[in-house]
């Protein structure tokens, strides 16, 4: 039999298991889970090691290096997520809308596990578990598909994991992990429709787009982000100075940070200088249009290529509107549908922004950094999704679900 | 331009009109089109006998050129469904779970539009109308590609449409009708990702399964049934029969029809005699295991495929079981994930099905056929999805909405 049907069929086996765990074996597992990892510290780190080292001699960037890089402290943090995981309030179980029907029946909709999960990731060994966790609090199978480069760091991580579902009496193929590195394993593991139901890809536009168009298997698709920040001619002009520098340059190399910046041509005049130094403060590059240019003498010319831009860079594009509508054009036209803030005292232009502009979530007088499941109160993260279905913004514990509708009768049929 | 290309950027000019129109224009709308589409009955009848005729000429069978044809009492019925459509409740602008951060962010999900809905069916062209209808209620566009065998009804139908669009002044690209008919198109059409944000097929399997692995566009599946009923050792058999009979004979060719059975062995001998009997006064063909082929003399042997199949006919599989547990995982490993019932007066035996079937719904002492829409009390479906992401179950207008996150602050930054 084949690798793969191997894992899908070890993965179904495992799913009624996984389903019908109830919240204390859970919590007690990702504690044993957070534990052993810690224990595993040295073999882990030595298996890391290999993996360093084979990405040094291939000359991997300083960058993709620091990645893959773990430590003790890298380790600790690991099973202090799952720690915070078994704190978090399970959502399995729930039922929602339970109600009766005219002939009797009582409805309702109950929370419950997709059933196997595929992850798709990057040579980021410390997603293989916090993948685990996510997926063992909602009850469901993991099948992992780690970075080649990360190999030997997901292969002893994995195994330590295996080794505490089993000291726990559950069926350790609740994880497993794809070792074949070959591109042929990859593709056909994003076709597995019968033995996954969902798969994620986690890492950069490159990974998540090859997903997106290879895979058979309905794909919860987490984005990139162009995000604006609009300046309205009634704007808080310290209040914009203050969250456009935050959404800017708090962290650049994530999807909620600021990217573009739209000002209303009669505030231009009064916030650019100030802007414009704090700005140069941080380095930042300004690609603005003629009015900003003119204003700025650091400016560079933005081109229409900027306008769509995600830089995840100390560079900031900036354009002149001539109103709120314009700016909510410009917005919907050049957007990834992310996180998009107006900075505004005018009612009406606060609640036409949050009406017309179509993002996953769009703020009044806020950075648009707050955009995390975490900041949002979810306890946990398993990504930001811009796609629409099932998932839209910061995803926690509950886009790992789904419901099945359970219905009480007492011999209804139907006539 | 190419014409996919037109039509994807009509949809988008004419997405933020419907996203923004309010619920007394939708229903305004809804009730024009009903008006005009009865008023049109004349054009819409001469187009569609054009497709008959071909469809005649063809050797088309005699169901399909059912579906195909249309009267004046069908082209009623469609107005009708508009109006139902229009005095239901509006779901979109909702605004859900709205909670204030600790931060002094206030935070909610609001209820909007998909946007673009792609529609692929079959040669039947009251689908056109009721897609339109659903998708125009809940503010989104949609683009249809229906059989090639109904091009003409289909046209005749959308032009009347956006005829009746255009009398209300809004964009009549709200509808659009793919009109070419080559596979290259429609190909091309489930890979229009930057146009369209979901695509829903209607229509039979093969159909459901090229979108499902041909689109790269998200899509929302709606399945096969093999629906099963579980007889267990304490059911109520007179209610066990009543049910069966329903959930198998009261409409055959559907997805929540029961197409097997599994009964506990210790109420085989009494309930099957009186079962059987009834099931041949409909004519029913039984698949049965040996200890039924016992009992049943007309009862056919079961073949492992049986088990499987979803008949859409006046057929039926009957396998005796040892157990509840047994009856579980019988189902979770045949069953498509619809629906699935158990018949019994045992407490802990109709909780444990329930907790531990895998479906879509899951009934204890009711028929399977109740799932659906209409049935489930939503007034409107789209489908029952037997995927597990977005939706499960039966859809309502609810399936044609997504959420954004809206954010009120007061200058909030992340530290």
């Amino acid at each position: 039999m084949d690798l793969l049907e191997q894992i899908g069929r070890n993965a179904k086996l495992a799913e009624p298991i996984l389903r019908n765990l109830d919240a204390n074996s859970k919590n007690r597992i990702l504690r044993r889970v957070a534990k052993e990892l810690v224990d595993d510290t040295k073999a882990i780190l030595a298996a890391n090691e290999k993996d360093i080292k084979a990405g040094q001699e291939a000359g991997m960037s300083a960058g993709l290096i620091d990645r893959l890089q773990l430590t003790k402290e890298r380790i600790e943090a690991m099973a202090e997520g799952l720690c915070q995981l078994a704190d978090l309030d399970d959502p399995i179980g729930e039922v929602l809308g339970m109600k009766k029907r005219p002939n009797g029946l009582l409805i309702g909709q109950k929370r419950v596990p997709l059933g196997v999960v595929g992850i798709i990731y990057e040579a980021r060994p410390n997603v293989t578990a916090d993948a685990f966790g996510l997926c063992l609090k909602t009850g469901n199978v993991v099948i992992l598909k780690g970075g080649s480069d990360a190999l030997a760091s997901n292969t002893a991580i994995v195994e330590c994991i295996r080794k505490s579902l089993a000291g726990e009496q559950v069926n350790p193929d609740a994880i497993q992990l794809i070792t074949a590195t070959d591109r042929e394993t990859t593709e056909a593991f994003m076709k597995l429709n019968q033995y996954v139901d969902v798969l994620i890809p986690r890492g950069g536009r490159g990974l998540i787009q090859a997903v997106v168009h290879n895979s058979t298997i309905p794909v919860i698709e987490t984005g990139t982000g162009n995000c604006h920040i609009y300046v309205d001619e009634d704007a808080d002009l310290e209040m914009a100075t203050a969250i456009i520098i935050n959404a800017k340059t708090q962290r650049v190399g994530v999807c909620n940070a600021c990217e573009s910046l739209l000002i209303h041509k009669k505030v231009l005049r009064d916030l650019l200088p100030v802007l414009g130094e704090k700005l140069g403060k941080y380095k930042v590059e300004i690609r603005g249009d003629e009015e900003v240019c003119k204003l700025l003498k650091d400016a560079v010319a933005a081109t229409e290529e900027d306008w769509g831009k995600e830089y995840l860079d100390f560079t900031i594009s900036i354009k002149t509107v001539p109103s709120v509508e314009a700016a909510i054009a410009h917005i919907n036209r050049y957007n990834t549908k992310h996180s998009e803030a107006i900075i505004t005292r005018d009612y009406d232009h606060a609640q036409k922004f949050l009406e017309e502009v179509d993002a996953a979530a769009v703020y009044v007088n806020a950075s648009t950094r707050f955009t995390d499941g975490f900041e949002f109160g979810f306890g946990a993260e398993i990504g930001i999704s811009t796609q629409k279905l099932h998932a839209r913004g910061p995803m926690g514990l509950l886009a790992l679900t789904t419901t099945k509708y359970i219905i009480y009768g007492n011999g209804q049929i139907r006539p």
